[in-house]
């Protein structure tokens, strides 16, 4: 798929049909959120790819924004000991986001070109989704992602306009 | 170009070739940014364009991870009272650099596929940045991109692999 077409096609879905995903797509889709860049190339994400519908379900009890019968839910988190031992203060609290907000994009995006749906969640429990998915205790959740079957096609959104580029400094 | 290939072939340019960049790719990358998901569709994000080599240079004076010589630096910046009015705490403190990261993730990929190199720098002084590109109180310069025409193909950084992806639990 192009790369253009994957970034303004690329929806955010909340209805999935019930089906199941090949591992291997998952393998996929996570692999490509790996190649994104990270901060002094530290690679302190973690990924926990959950599939049996029973854990799926327990998330949800503690994920608002975690709704729909996604086939799988990617936790995409970091482990905050290791980022900090790379990149000190800023590591922990910046890049760590930040680098898996961007391993994130990826995967949305390299979801949507294997024809899946998938919806980013940043609403939940973290110390629930912790000891859901079994985390160590230096290792957080950052954010959730659903994928899925889409049983729709959301409109995009409109974008934004006023106010949101400016040229050589703000109101420019 | 086709998406996998980009998210893989991505790298961080840091030596540029002395160029200026046409006015409507940085617009067509920008773009790229704006089609980014966000918490709550707060798209709270700002984007400064800085092609003004004298204030690019001053950039650099506070910015030490901001080193060659590109034809742009974008900075990804979130109106932090926008977040917090549309996310309350969360939209503030979490929302704002994960969305921040996703849209410079889709600018990244975008700029590459334009042929040009970037590269993500977290670590500057946020008041010297802030008051180069005079922005509001209220907005947060959260990730520098320098894109310029590349001087170097640099390899890809080994992929760290071990404990990376798990299923279903951590260690799993």
């Amino acid at each position: 798929m192009d790369l253009y077409a994957a970034i303004r096609g690329r929806r955010s879905v909340r209805r999935f049909a019930s089906a199941s995903i090949e591992p291997a797509v998952l393998e996929r889709i996570i692999d490509a959120a790996t190649w994104a860049p990270s901060g002094g190339n530290a690679q302190t994400w973690r990924f926990v790819i959950v599939t049996e519908q029973a854990r799926i379900a327990k998330l949800k009890t503690v994920s608002p924004g975690l709704i729909g019968e996604p086939g799988a839910v990617v936790a995409v988190c970091q482990d905050l000991a290791a980022a900090r031992a790379k990149g000190s203060a800023l590591g922990e609290v910046l890049l760590a986001p930040c680098d898996a907000a961007m391993a994130a994009q990826n995967l949305l995006l390299a979801a949507y070109a294997e024809g899946l749906g998938t919806c980013t969640v940043a609403s939940f429990t973290h110390r629930a989704v912790a000891r859901l998915l079994k985390l160590p205790e230096t290792v957080e959740p950052i954010l959730l992602v659903s994928v899925g079957v889409p049983d729709e096609t959301p409109k995009a959104p409109a974008r934004k306009t006023e106010g949101i580029v400016h040229w050589e400094v703000y109101g420019g």
